[in-house]
C-alpha cells in the first residue's frame, strides 16, 4: 500500500519552519508497512492544493495532508477540499464540543471565528482531534483515501498515532508489521554485513533486514510482515536468538534509537550514576541526556565549565595545570573528569574541553581539537579528537564520541 | 523570479533524516528575493526524478535539486540528468583535482569508484564543490535553469552561499534585495501592528514589512527590493530611524534572529557575565548559549543540578529548604540562582527547577510546573510557569522564558 504526503503552509516555503512533519509521518507509515512515494510541500494556495492532490491521488492509494486548517484567512485547506469533493460545510456537534472543551480548559471565551473550527464538509468522516481545535477529516473517493490533518506537529502526531495509521491499515487490509531494532557498536557496517551474511540469507521471506548507520553505531532493523501476528513474533524472536551467537558481542541494546538512549539504558541496567564536566560542548551532553524522561535515575548533574575560572572553582582543576598545559590538554581534561566525579559523587563521569571555533585556534591546537575524558572509580581514559572547523558539527561529534566511549567503559565494567 | 526545489533521497522518505535542506534553501532564496513555489521530496528513482523535474520546469524558472550524487549504486541523479539532457559523462579535470585534494587531505587513497565523482555531463557547467567530492552541475534549457547539488547539508549550504544564489541572481537579472531585522519584545503582534500602522502605511513601495512571531518575541523584517542598491540602503535606514520614536522602547536588537542571540548581544553590550543553574532544563540553556560562537565573552559556566544532592553540593541550596519546600519551589529556585551567581562570580544568573514529566507530578505540583529565577547583584526575581505535559515543549518554553526575562532585567540595568 502506498501513500503520498502533502504539507501545506507558506511558512514551510519561506524557511521559517523546518518541515519536521514529513519525516515524522514517513517514519510512522514505514513502520506500519506502508510505502511513502512522495512528499510535496506547497503554499496555502487553492490551485496548488488542487493540482497536487489530483496528481497524488493518481499515483498513490492514500494522500495525507497537513496544514492550512487554522481559523485565519490564510488557511484555505478545508474550503479547498470541500469544493474539490463537491460538498458543503456544516457545524459538527462532536467537533464543536471538542473546541468548547479546549477553550474552557484554557479559560478563553469562544469567538465566532473559533467556532468555525467545528465546521467540516458533509461528505467527510470527522475524526476528533483531542489535542487541538482543528478537526481531522477523512475523505474517500473511489478506492482512494484523503486525510486532512492540522499542521501543528504534536496535533498531527497525536492523530497519526491514535487514529490515522490504524484506520489506514484497516481500510486497506494491510498486513501486520513488526519491527525489531538492534543497536550494534564497535564494528563497521561492511564488516558487520560480512559477519552476519549467512544468518541474513537464512532469514524467512517474511523478514526484511535494514542497516541504518548512525554516528558511532549501526542500527539493524528487522521488519516482519504477514497476516499472522503470532507467527511473526515467533519468527522475529527466533532470528534474534540466532544472531546473538554470531554477533552478540557487538549488540549493545535492543529497541533503542539513539546514542543517548543507549547511554541511559546501559547506566540504568548497571545501576550506575553519571556526572558531566563540559567545556566545549557547553551543556549539550547534559541536555541530550535530560531530554529523555527518567534521566534522574542515573544522571546526577554536571558542571558547564566554560571559563577557566569555573574549571578551577567548580571542578578543582589546578591553576598550575591550566597555566602549564592550557585548558585544551590531556592534563586538564583528566582533572576535570576526576574532579566532577568526586565532587558530584557519581560512579562514572565524562568531560570535554576543546576549541569549537571559529576563533581560538593556534598552530599547535587548531580549531576542532577536542580532549575528552571518561572516568570510573578505577580508571580514567583521555583521548584527543581532531574535528574540522564547523562549530555545530564539532559539538555534535564530541557528544557522540563521549557517549560511545562511556558505554564501552560501562559495558566492560571499567 | 520563481524556483522549485527537489530533494532526492530514500532516506528522506523513510523518515531516517529530517529534510532540513528544504528550509535552509528556501530561507536563502527568499532572502535573495526569489519565490519558492514548491518543494518535492522524492525517492532515488529515475522515473520520479524525470517526472518531477519535467513538472517543476513547466511551472518555475529554476529548479534546484539536491541529493543522489554519491558514489554508490543508489545514487542515480547524475545519470538521470545526463540522459534527460541527452548528454554524456566525461571526466572533468577541475573536479578531479578537487576530489584528489580532499582525499589527500584525509590521507585516503583514491579508488576508481571515488574517481567517478569527477565525471559530469558534457552539457552542464561544472561548479566546483570546495567542501565535498560531488561536483555541482548547472544546466540551462531554453530560458530555464536546473542546478544539481549534493544532499549533504553543509555542502549544499556552501554551494548555495558561495555560488548558486549569486549565479541565479545574475542569470535572471534579479533586483537587489536588502533585509533588515528588528527584534521586538514586550508587546504582542496585534498591538504592535496597531502601534506602527501609520509608519507602515508610509513606507516606500520598495519596502515590504513582515511580522515573524517567535517564542517570546516578534521579529520585524523589512525587505527592500529595487535596482539601485544605494537607494535601498538609504530607504531602509530612513524607515528604521522613523520607527524608533514610535516603538523604540520595544526594539531589543537589530539584525538578530533568535532569543539566544539576543541574550548574547545584550550581555556583551552591557559587558556583563552570566552563570546558569539548571535542573529541569538539564543543560539546555547553557547548550543554546554556547552553540553560538563567542559565548566565552559573557558566559562563565553553569551547574546542571539535576539531583537534589547536586543542588546542595554544587549550588549550596540548604538541605532544610529542599526538605521543607521541595526541589520545585520558589525558595529552592532563589537559593539556586543566588548560589550559582555567587559561586561562579558572575554579574547575572538564571536558574530553573520544575517537573518536565511525564513522571513526578503531584496534585499540588502537576507535571509542567516550573520555577525560574533571574538574579543580578541587586535583585532576584522568581516566577512559576504552568506548562503542559509534553517534556520537550516544557524544556523549550522554559528556556525562552528565562532568556526573555534575563534580557528584560539586563536592559533595565537591574
Amino acid at each position: 500500500m502506498n501513500v503520498s504526503i502533502i504539507n501545506i503552509g507558506d511558512e514551510l516555503l519561506i524557511g521559517q519552519v523546518v518541515n519536521s512533519n514529513a519525516s515524522t509521518m514517513s517514519k510512522m507509515l514505514i513502520a506500519a508497512g506502508m510505502d511513502v512515494r512522495e512528499v510535496a510541500t506547497i503554499p496555502d494556495d487553492g490551485k496548488a492544493i488542487r493540482e497536487t492532490l489530483e496528481r497524488c491521488l493518481a499515483s498513490t492509494q492514500a494522500v495525507l495532508i497537513t496544514g492550512g486548517l487554522g481559523p485565519t484567512k490564510d488557511d484555505i485547506t478545508k474550503k479547498t477540499l470541500c469544493d474539490y469533493f463537491h460538498s458543503e460545510l456544516y457545524e459538527n456537534e462532536e467537533a464543536l464540543a471538542n473546541v468548547k472543551r479546549i477553550f474552557d480548559s484554557r479559560g478563553y471565551e469562544l469567538t465566532p471565528i473559533n467556532r468555525q473550527q467545528a465546521w467540516v464538509p458533509r461528505c467527510c468522516t470527522m475524526i476528533n482531534n483531542y489535542v487541538g481545535t482543528a478537526p481531522c477529516m477523512w475523505f474517500e473517493k473511489d478506492d482512494k483515501v484523503v486525510v486532512s490533518m492540522p499542521g501543528v506537529p504534536f496535533e498531527m502526531d497525536w492523530l497519526m498515532e491514535n487514529e490515522i495509521v490504524a484506520r489506514l491499515r484497516q481500510h486497506f487490509h494491510c498486513d501486520y508489521i513488526l519491527n525489531k531494532n538492534l543497536l550494534v557498536q564497535g564494528i563497521g557496517e561492511s564488516f558487520l554485513s560480512d559477519l552476519i551474511e549467512s544468518w541474513e540469507l537464512a532469514l524467512p521471506a517474511s523478514i526484511r533486514l535494514a542497516y541504518l548507520p548512525q554516528a558511532g553505531m549501526v542500527k539493524l532493523r528487522l521488519t516482519a510482515r504477514g497476516a499472522d501476528e503470532e507467527q511473526l513474533k515467533r519468527q522475529i524472536a527466533d532470528a534474534v536468538s540466532k544472531l546473538y551467537p554470531i554477533a552478540g558481542q557487538y549488540i549493545v541494546g535492543e529497541d533503542l534509537e539513539t546514542l543517548p538512549e543507549l547511554v541511559a539504558y546501559t547506566l540504568k541496567k548497571a545501576s550506575k550514576t553519571l556526572a558531566t564536566a563540559e567545556s566545549c560542548t557547553g551543556g549539550t551532553i547534559a541536555s541530550k541526556l535530560t531530554a529523555l524522561a527518567g534521566a534522574s535515575e542515573y544522571f546526577k548533574g554536571g558542571i558547564v565549565a566554560y571559563s577557566n575560572e569555573v574549571k578551577e572553582i567548580a571542578l578543582g582543576v589546578k591553576h598550575e595545570t591550566l597555566e602549564a598545559h592550557g585548558a585544551v590538554s590531556e592534563e586538564t581534561v583528566r582533572e576535570m573528569v576526576m574532579g566532577v566525579r568526586e565532587r558530584l559523587h557519581s560512579d562514572y563521569a565524562v568531560a570535554t574541553t576543546g576549541i569549537a571555533g571559529p576563533g581560538g585556534g593556534t598552530p599547535e591546537k587548531p580549531v576542532g581539537t577536542v580532549w575528552i575524558g571518561i572516568a570510573s572509580k578505577d580508571q580514567v581514559i583521555a583521548k584527543v579528537m581532531k574535528y574540522g572547523d564547523r562549530r555545530a558539527q564539532t559539538i555534535e561529534r564530541t557528544c557522540n564520541e563521549v557517549f560511545s566511549s562511556l558505554v564501552k567503559m560501562v559495558k566492560c565494567g571499567g
